[in-house]
C-alpha cells in the first residue's frame, strides 16, 4: 500500500485479471454524461466492487451509503467488464499525471478495449430530441470496428480537453485500443438523455441488453441529485478553460 | 525525536502499551462536540498526561496552565483508555497526512476500539431539546455491537468531511475497529448540550459512570471560554468547505 | 519514454538522422509570423510527421484532425529539412529550460543550419505594403552567407525576447549555426503578409521554389482561424513583457 | 561554514565554551522590551562580540557602525554571560525552525541557565508607573529559584506566541533550564520603562550591579531611534496574529 | 558547462588568471552610479570581453549590439583590471545567493582588491554641485589605504542594502579586500554627475588617467538612454524596500 509520488494509488481488493478485459470510465465532465452512463451500467449489470483509486488531491471527504463507508473512485467488475466510477471530478492540475497513471495500470492488464464515455457541448441541445453520438479512437481500426454498429458517426475535427483527451493521447502513444463515445450534451447541466444515447450505443458495442427506460424515467430526480456534482464539475471544467483556454487553434492552412 | 517529513511527531512520555486499549479522539469540529466531550472525560476520570503530538504546521503558540507549559495536542491515559485532546483544530491542508500518521500509530497499538467523538450540523438545533446520537463504524460488527447499547441509531447516508472522515476511511482500509459517535449540534457555536449526549452514550459503551450534570451546569461559561477555539475551528471548516465543497454528490441512480 | 525533470520529452517516431540537416522552427509569437510560415512550408512541401515534443506544462488538450489524434508540437521532415510546428505558444516560465532542451537535441543532430522564423513588432505596419526582412545569426559567417541572397538586411541593435532569443543565445554559446529571419509584423494580429515575406526569403536560402500566392489569398480566412492562437500567444507575450519588461537597456556610452 | 538546510548558521568567532554559561536572548517583540534590555546589558557590561547568527531569510541588509560592518544577529560574551542581540525581528515563518536550531546550539553548551527577556502586552500600560514583572520557567525548580529574588511573580495562565514561546517549549522538551522574564509593556511602542524593570530583576538574578538610570534618561531618544525596528517588529507580530490568531483557546472545563 | 543549483553560472571565455587582479563591479542600483561608472571605464580603457555570468532568474532576453548577440552580464579585462558590467539589475530574491556565488569566484582569483561602485541616495541632490564621495571597506586597512588618496571620506553609520551590502558582508567574513566607493546620488534618476565623481576617485586609486569630460558631456543623452534600466532598477530597489524595508534599526543606546 505504498503511495506513489503523484498521490495516486490504485488498489485491487481482489486481483483484476483475465483475458480480453474491457475497461469503461465515466469521470464526470460535460453534462455528467460519462458519470451517469457508467453508474447506470454498474447498477443495471449488478457489477461488483473490486477495487478503488485513492487520489491524494481529492478533498478529505468520504461518502456513507446505507451505513457503509465508500471510496470516492471505485472500480467495479462483472465478467470481462471493468467500470471505473468517480463521485468527484479530478482536480484540473492532476489531469495529466492521473491519466498517465491510470493508463499504466490499464495497459498492464492488456485489455481488449478501453472505452471512455463523455459528452460534447452542444449549445443547441435544448432543441435536440435525440442527441447524436460520435466516436473517436486510438487507431483507425478501433473506429472502423465501432462503426460497424449503427447509431454513431466519426468525430472529425476539433479538440478534446481534460482527462478524456489525455487518456486518448496516451492510448495512441502506447498502442492501447481505446474508443471514446461522445454524445451531444448540455455543457453545464446533468444530461441523462444524452447519457441514454451513450448507453444505447455502448450496449451494441458490448453486445449486451440494456434498457435505458429507467434512466429516462428517473431523469428529473437524477438531475436534482446531481446538481452538486455538476457544480463541482463545472468548476473544474472552467478551471481547465480559464487557465488553458478551450478552443482549438489550427495553424494549418 | 526525529521529525517526520510531514511535520508530525507523536511522542510517548511513558510507553503507551497494553492489551485491549481503547482510543478516543475529540479534535475540534462541528459544535466543538468532540473537543468538549473528550476534555470532560479527561477531567472527570482524572486521566494522566502520557504523551503529546507535535504538528509542525500548527501556529507557534504554547499554552501556560497553572504556571506550566502545555503541548497543544496532548495524549492522556487511564487504565485501558487513551484520550487525545487538541487545543487547536488541524489546518485543513494537513487533514489527510495527519490522519494517516495518527492511524499508523493507533494501529501499531493493536487497539480494541478507536472512538471518534463529533457533531453533525443540525440547522434546527435551537428547537431540539435532546440532540439525537448517531453511530457509524468501520465494519458492520462495530456498529451492531454499539447498537446493543440504547440511545443511538445508525448513520445511514451522507458524508463525513475532515479528520474524522479520513480516520474512518483509514480504519476501514486497515481493518481497525473504529466507532464514530455523532450528535446533532450547532455548526458554528460551541454545543455543550450536544457533547453531553455524546458523553452519555460513550459512558454506556465504556461501561463507566459519568455524570454529565457539571458539563451542563458550566455550559454558559464554557461557551464563553470556547469562543476563540470555535472561531478558529470555523475557519478551518470553512476552508474545507470552500476549497472542497461539503455536499455529497451521489452519482447512483 | 522516460520523462525529463523539466517535463519536456522529444520523441522521434522514426530516427531523425542524416548529414547536413536543416532545422526550422516557428513557435508562435509576434504576428504568428513563424507559425504561419512554418505551417505553410510543411503543407506545401508535403512534409511527413516524424516525431513530436511533449511539454508537460502545456494544457491538457489534444487536437483531432480528420479523425486522428494530433500532438500539440509536431516534428516534420522532408529530405534534409526538419520543421517544428506548434499549435500553442510555450508558457513564459518554460522558455529558458525548453530552449536549452531543444538545443541539446538539435545540437546532437549536428545540423548544417537551424533557422528560426519570427516577426518584429512594427507599430507602423498598417502603412507598410511590403514588410522588411531582417536577419540575425549566431556568427558573422552565418549572417554573411545569408546576405548573399537578396531581400534581407542585417538586424543591428535591439533585443530579442522569448524563445527565439534564448535559442539564439544557446546557438552562440554552443557554436551551432543559427539564422533568425525576422519580418516587420503586427504585434497583436496574425500577419500572413509578413509571413509571406519570410517564406520568400527562406525559399532563397533553401533554394526551393515556393509560391506564396496561396498564403496571401487565404489571408483573411487564416486570420479568422488563427484568432484564438493569437489571443493565447498575446497572453504569453504580455506575460514576458509584464514580469520582465521588453525594452533593451543599453548601459553603453 | 556549511549552511544548514533551514538557512540558519551560527558562527563562533571564538569558541564559546566553559562551565555554567548563562545565555540571554532579547529578540525584538512586544514593546521591544527584550531587545532594549539585552542591548543595554551588552553596552553596560562592555561585552565582547564573539560570534553571529546568519539567517538566510533576513533581508539583504548590513549595518555599518563607526565605519565597521556588523552582522544582524550578534553574540556577545563577558565571563559566563552570553548575550544574543538582533537588529531585526525574525520572519514569522522561521520562528519554529529557528527556535529548534538555536536550542540545539544552546543545549550543546550545557548552560546553567537560558534567560529570555520580553514584554507582555498591557492595554492599560499608560496608567502604570512601574510595570509588573512576571516569570515563567521550563520547570518548577527554575521558577522557584527565580522567585527567591524579589520583584517578580509567577505567570499563571495564558499563552506565549512567537520565538519566546517556541524556545520555552523546546527547553521543557529537552530539559534545558530556561527562565522567561516578562514585563508589562506597550504592544506597539518601544517601552524602555518596561525594559528597565526587566533589567532590574535580571540584575538580581545575575547578582550584578546595573544602574538603569541611563536607560530611563535616554528613553525619549531611544524611542525615536527604535521607531523603525518597532514598525518592522509589529509587522511580524501581526503576521503571527493574523495567520495564526493570538488568543489561547482553553478547552478545559 | 554544468549549471549550478542556484541558476548562476560564471563562464570564462579565456582563463581569468594572474597576480594582483583588481575586480570592479557596477551592478545597477541607486542612480545607476555603479553601472554608468563601470561601463565608462570599460569603454575608455578599451577593456576586452573575457567572460559572462548567466543568471537563470534574469528575463529571457538577449541584447543585440552591432549585429552581435551579447550576454546580459559581461566580464571585461585589461591587464590586472577585471570589470563586471550588467545590462539588468539582479532580481531581489537572488541577491543573497548571487553574492555568495560571485564572492566564491572572486575569492578563488586571490584578488588584490575588489571594488564596488555605487550611489547613496541624497534627497538634496538637486542642490549639490559636486557630490561627496564616501568609502567603506572590508577592513580598517583597506579604508586607510584608500583615504591616502584625496577626495573621499569614510562612511560612518548607516546601512547598505542589496547586492553591494551582501558582497561587503561576504568580504568581511572571508577576509577578501573590498572597497566600496559611494557617491551622493539621485535615488530614482540616472546620475552621470555622481558617476563622474566615482570615476575620478577610482582613477586615483587605480593610478590611471581618466578624463570624465566625455561622461559629463553626454550626460543628457545618457539619461535618456538609461531611462528603461532605471525604471527596471527602481522596481528591484522598491522590491527590496517593500518586502524588507530599507532603514537601519540601531538597537544600541
Amino acid at each position: 500500500m505504498e503511495r506513489a509520488l503523484d498521490g495516486v494509488e490504485i488498489v485491487e481488493l481482489e486481483p483484476i485479471e483475465g483475458e480480453g478485459l474491457i475497461f469503461i470510465e465515466g469521470f464526470p465532465d460535460v453534462g455528467l454524461v460519462g458519470a451517469i452512463a457508467t453508474s447506470f451500467l454498474v447498477d443495471r449489470l449488478g457489477m461488483k466492487e473490486v477495487g478503488y483509486i485513492d487520489v491524494e488531491a481529492l478533498p478529505p471527504i468520504i461518502s456513507i451509503r446505507d451505513g457503509s463507508v465508500k471510496e470516492l473512485i471505485r472500480i467495479y467488475r462483472k465478467d470481462r467488464l471493468i467500470a471505473i466510477v468517480s463521485d468527484l471530478p479530478l482536480p484540473a492540475a492532476m489531469v495529466k499525471s492521473f491519466s498517465q497513471r491510470l493508463m499504466d495500470w490499464i495497459q498492464s492488464k492488456r485489455p481488449e478495449l478501453f472505452i471512455s464515455l463523455t459528452g460534447i457541448p452542444e449549445p443547441n441541445r435544448l432543441n435536440i430530441d435525440k442527441p447524436k453520438v460520435f466516436i473517436l479512437g486510438s487507431s483507425k481500426e478501433v473506429v472502423e470496428r465501432a462503426l460497424e454498429h449503427e447509431g454513431a458517426e466519426p468525430f472529425k475535427d476539433g479538440f478534446i480537453a481534460g482527462v478524456k483527451g489525455m487518456l486518448l493521447r496516451e492510448s495512441v502513444r502506447r498502442g492501447v485500443n481505446m474508443l471514446v463515445i461522445l454524445a451531444q450534451a448540455h455543457f453545464n447541466y446533468p444530461d441523462p438523455g444524452s447519457a441514454a444515447e451513450v448507453v444505447k450505443f455502448l450496449s451494441r458495442i458490448l453486445d449486451i441488453d440494456l434498457d435505458v427506460k429507467p434512466l429516462l424515467e428517473s431523469a428529473e430526480e437524477l438531475k436534482l441529485r446531481l446538481r452538486d456534482l455538476m457544480r463541482r464539475t463545472s468548476h473544474v471544467m472552467q478551471g481547465i478553460q480559464k487557465s488553458k483556454e478551450l478552443e482549438l487553434p489550427p495553424v494549418y492552412l
